[in-house]
Parts: C-alpha cells; sequence; structure tokens
C-alpha cells in the first residue's frame, strides 16, 4: 500500500492577508529572504500545485518542476512534459499523485487552489510569510463561499530580516 | 503649542487577515490571551476611534471610555457623555483630540477607520494580533480603493499561548 501524500501550502502575504494586486500578477514585493527560503524548500518536494493564474505568472520555472495545474479545461487530466493540467472535479487528485510516487507536494496558489486543499481536509502544513506591507486592496490568501473557522496550530516563528519579514509555519491537521 | 497625538491600532484577525464575519459581528474566536492583552493595553490610552459598526458591536465597554465614533450623520460633532460622534469630513479629528488634551488614542476599527488613519499617515504604531485560524470568508482588515503599498516595520512578535496565538507590533511611520 502506497503512503499518505504529504500537502504542504506556501503563501507569502502582507499583514492585512492580500497574496497579489490582481491574478495577472505575482509577488514582486516579497523579499529576497522568502525567496531564497522559497526555492531553497521546493528542492525538498516531489510535485508543486498550482491554478492556471498562477501558472501562467509563473510558466518559466513552473515548467521545470513536476506541476499539476488545476484546470476545468481537461477532461481527467493531460501531460505535457513534466506539466499535467487535472480537472479536479474529475478525476482524484491525492490518488494521481500517490500514482506516479510523489509523497510530498508544494501547494502554491492562488486562492482557490489553497482553498481547494485546507476545504478538504488534505491540507498538513502551511508556510505564511508575512511581509511588513498592507495593500488594503489584492487577491485574498482563500476564497470561501462562507465565513468558516478553521484551526491550525503554529509550530515556528522566523524573522527572515530587520524589516521584518515573518515566516509562520502551521500544522493544518 | 499642544504635542502631537499619538495614534495606535488594535486589530485580532485571523491568519488570512479577516477581523470579523460581517459588519455586525465581534471577534468572539479570539483568544482570552488577547482579550487580556487589549484590555491592559487600553488602560494607557486617554481616548478610543471607532465607527459606527465597530460601535454598535461594543457599545457597552465604549460608553465608559472617551470615545469618538466616525459617522457621516453629524454635522461636525455631537457630544453625548463621554462618546463624541464625530464627522471626520467636516472636522479634524487630531486637532478635536488635541483641543481635549488627549495624547495617547487607540483606534479599534473597523476596516474604514483603520484605512482612513493609514491614508492620512497618520497612524503611528499597530498591533495586530494574529489567530491561529483559517475563516476564508469575512470582513478585511482595511478597506481600499485600490492596491497600495504602505510599508511599515516590525518591532516585536510575541507569542501568547501554546496554540500559537501571535501579537505583533509594527512600526507604521
Amino acid at each position: 500500500m502506497k503512503s499518505k501524500v504529504k500537502f504542504t501550502a506556501f503563501v507569502v502575504a502582507s499583514i492585512d492577508g492580500k497574496i497579489a494586486k490582481d491574478s495577472k500578477s505575482g509577488a514582486p514585493w516579497a523579499s529576497k529572504e522568502d525567496w531564497l527560503f522559497f526555492q531553497q524548500s521546493l528542492k525538498k518536494f516531489d510535485a508543486v500545485v498550482v491554478g492556471t493564474s498562477t501558472f501562467k505568472v509563473a510558466q518559466k520555472n513552473l515548467n521545470k518542476r513536476n506541476t499539476v495545474v488545476f484546470t476545468s479545461r481537461v477532461g481527467k487530466f493531460k501531460t505535457v512534459g513534466s506539466v499535467t493540467f487535472f480537472n479536479p472535479s474529475r478525476a482524484n487528485v491525492a490518488d494521481f499523485l500517490k500514482h506516479n510516487n510523489y509523497k510530498k507536494v508544494a501547494i502554491l496558489g492562488g486562492p482557490k487552489v489553497y482553498s481547494y486543499f485546507l476545504e478538504k481536509g488534505m491540507l498538513d502544513e502551511l508556510y505564511v510569510t508575512i511581509e511588513p506591507l498592507i495593500f488594503t486592496e489584492g487577491v485574498n490568501m482563500f476564497t470561501g463561499d462562507k465565513f468558516t473557522k478553521y484551526k491550525l496550530k503554529l509550530e515556528s516563528v522566523k524573522k527572515l530580516n530587520t524589516q521584518g519579514t515573518l515566516l509562520l509555519k502551521y500544522n493544518a491537521n
């Protein structure tokens, strides 16, 4: 029997929980310390899951990885090189990842993809980097139909630079 | 000459930056450790500023304090006991507070009131308590017309309990 896949989400956000200006933008405002942490972390993962907007923003980097792109525009799934376009309403993503022997999977957003794993109770860990910024407007970290209270547990806090970028690690089980 | 008023905002939020279910609700999900910190802190302040929704939610407690309620429903301002209903588009709130010899003023929300002081560059300090919760939907911490990058500096981090409630203090100048 194959073991359970471990899902870890990575989020970089402002103090007010915004992750981007709009769905077409990345996080050029993220600190270089967060970028280094993120790149180093990804080396330990077998695959990443993203939505189509995140894929478009970061396609150059994601094409080199084992990437699963959530989309409703394929039947079950369609693989092109190391990238698989995957329809989560028609196929089981945990089964697909297990079948490919991926044990550690990073969830890289956007909000719909983060929320998919959160709502299904599949999220094991959440890394949130809080940059010392306030945006007031922008893309929310998660997207939900209604106010729901998901309880997590803080595992660690690390200050990444003098301006005060904070790296928080939560257990989401 | 009277000295400058110091403005300190207090926010309690989820990991994803939500401060309430809706404009009629408070933060019953906030930890008792945050509540204690908040009550202890308020003792050091001469007055508080809130919006009408926050005033309605917390009226019983706010009636006992020197409270300024932002509203568009008065001319300049109208005082009832220790509570002043104040129209910030018709009168200058900093002048009003100075005139009353209030030196330390706490900004208690909601989002419009937080944003008013942030946008005007009047905010000196920001305390953000992050409860280890995700809500996905709810009232945002701030409200803005467009994505803007306000830069702050983290001054301190304190873990308030074992579940991982975090108290962050930012310098907003």
